[in-house]
């Protein structure tokens, strides 16, 4: 199972929204076809995202038609822009982008560029896997043996290059050999724990059980939950930390039952040029993902709908942030700027 | 729309199941399907159930062959364990069961005995009407104007004889002229928010958006909400309220934010026999209702899941209870014991 692939110089992806009813790949062979798939989640999560813009704009670069350099650079900048715009709020697909540019900027012919940014996603994306086994091995040392993990949305295999982050580090903890059991929230309204997460847990034979996201305070208030682990989209400069919608409720919810609450995410996912979580601008997606579900339209036609994709929760809910550069621990501004500098 | 009628000699209700699809009337017509009605949550809602456990009796005790009336009391006590089996966590079927069984002591023969049982049965229902009447003028006071309020489940018509319990007391606040604007929950797993709220809320005029359950905090962290009122489905002599799974999870989040958090509940609904909300057996329903929704499956198959239908609110989270007797404040000891005592 690979959750993207580049396989004779084509993209392969697995339609996440097929799982976990059917595991369909799909073969990505233009910019709408990778946007489409970003903004309809066929793939998400965000080091996953940002391999996939990776790959997306060496999909753009090689079908730029430009005898010199710079006119190459001009349309890459425009494919660039349109993979960004799918998902404002992934920081990842920023970071990978403004990445790629860079190796286009230093190549001498457009072949040349084309040449080295396939060479260059195929890095980050092993890369990616490598950042996560490292983010694994430092977070596994926060989860206690006989400990109940309490996770949020998806945070494994599928929403990264391969392994994981939050799903990573309790993969990690278990590869230990300490005995782990996860309460994984369904994570409505697109329900990537109850489709994505619990198939990631049940094909790894890691205890698992699956509740509704409104469970998670009764669960803790019955001292079945340990700690809770999750992922990021965008950290802030503070530590201020966006994701998954009703990440922040059960933030809250932790603080207010003394579990540790962490966060696992990739250096690439903090943004220092953002202060505070204030500042981090909030996708807000279709209102028939709340008002349905595969099809089941489940509210009265014409209902008002919210629906923002992420919330931000303050660092103050958040015990500890892993990272592939190690843990860190309050006060996050200067261990972060710590983290982010050049060792 | 009348959630439960008697016409004709028969038990008349909506099949909720089916909203906000299509208004189907089903007829019950013996125990069974009395019991299977509940059950299903062909009809729910405290209020409601205790109107239905009354007229299921009834139709109980129409059906009885008995001469003389130790006969028919025995036989009648076995109809109304029945009843009281469909749903254990519900107190008002049981307050409803033991006030009906008073009744039916009271009569000469067993013909008298059915007949005064379906007056009472009658009484009660209407006298449900006037009870949210009178809980909406006093919960009314509550709500400042221009508020925006956050429900959770249904509590409204279709969760009671009529009006409803804590959408009684938005619709109360409307009606005085306030401007209330309403977020309602989804309230997975079975979406009474979605279907049912959302329907009512519409049918009504009253501006409503639709939420997941996990936005909540979201919204309260963004100012966006001003109070919540929920209903419950047992409240202990403490105070302590077991209601819907997700209410204690709300209740500790509007804390959090010094949102104020409140119960609207007939005096019905409490129980004095149980001291704390520790007591309170939570009933474990099927593992389907998280596994998928509206006959579409979202989780894997044999994953594991937990399914408590109610959870519970400790008192010191729960601002006021609003009763047809009145506003009860904190200490809730006290302000129940009185609100108990007859006039």
């Amino acid at each position: 199972m690979k959750t993207i692939e580049w396989v004779n110089g084509k993209l392969r992806i697995i339609d996440q929204t097929r799982l976990p009813y059917e595991t369909v790949y799909i073969e990505l062979t233009d910019i709408p076809d990778v946007v489409e798939s970003i903004k309809s989640l066929r793939i998400r999560g965000a080091p996953a995202l940002g391999v996939m813009a990776a790959y997306g704009l060496c999909i753009g670069a090689a079908k730029i038609d430009a005898s010199d350099k710079s006119s190459f650079i001009k349309q890459l900048e425009k494919t660039s822009a349109e993979i960004l715009a799918s998902r404002p709020t992934a920081v990842n697909i920023r970071w990978a982008l403004d990445h790629m540019r860079t190796i286009a900027a230093k190549a001498k012919t457009p072949r040349d560029a084309v040449e080295s940014l396939l060479e260059e996603a195929k890095r980050m994306h092993s890369q990616d896997v490598a950042i996560n086994k490292r983010m694994g091995k430092f977070g596994a040392d926060l989860i206690p043996d006989g400990a109940t993990v309490l996770t949020h949305c998806n945070t494994g295999s599928l929403a990264t290059a391969d392994f994981g982050t939050a799903l990573g580090v309790i993969r990690s903890a278990v590869a230990q050999g300490k005995k782990i059991q996860v309460y994984a929230t369904e994570t409505r309204p697109l329900l990537q724990g109850a489709r994505l997460t619990a198939w990631e847990l049940m094909q790894d034979g890691i205890p698992s059980t699956l509740i509704t996201d409104s469970m998670a305070g009764h669960f803790m208030s019955k001292g079945a939950i340990t700690c809770a682990i999750v992922g990021a989209d965008r950290i802030t400069a503070n530590g201020d930390t966006a994701n998954k919608i009703g990440t922040y409720s059960l933030a809250v919810l932790a603080h207010e039952h003394n579990i540790p609450f962490y966060i696992a995410a990739p250096i690439s996912t903090i943004d220092p040029t953002l202060k505070t979580g204030t500042s981090i601008p909030i996708e807000e997606r279709k209102p028939e993902e709340v008002l349905g579900f595969g099809g089941v339209q489940t509210a009265p036609k014409g209902m008002r709908v919210a629906n923002p994709a992420f919330d931000v929760t303050p660092s103050r809910y958040i015990a500890a942030i892993v990272t592939e550069r190690g843990i860190l621990r309050k006060p996050y501004a200067q261990s972060i700027s710590k983290a982010l500098k050049p060792a």
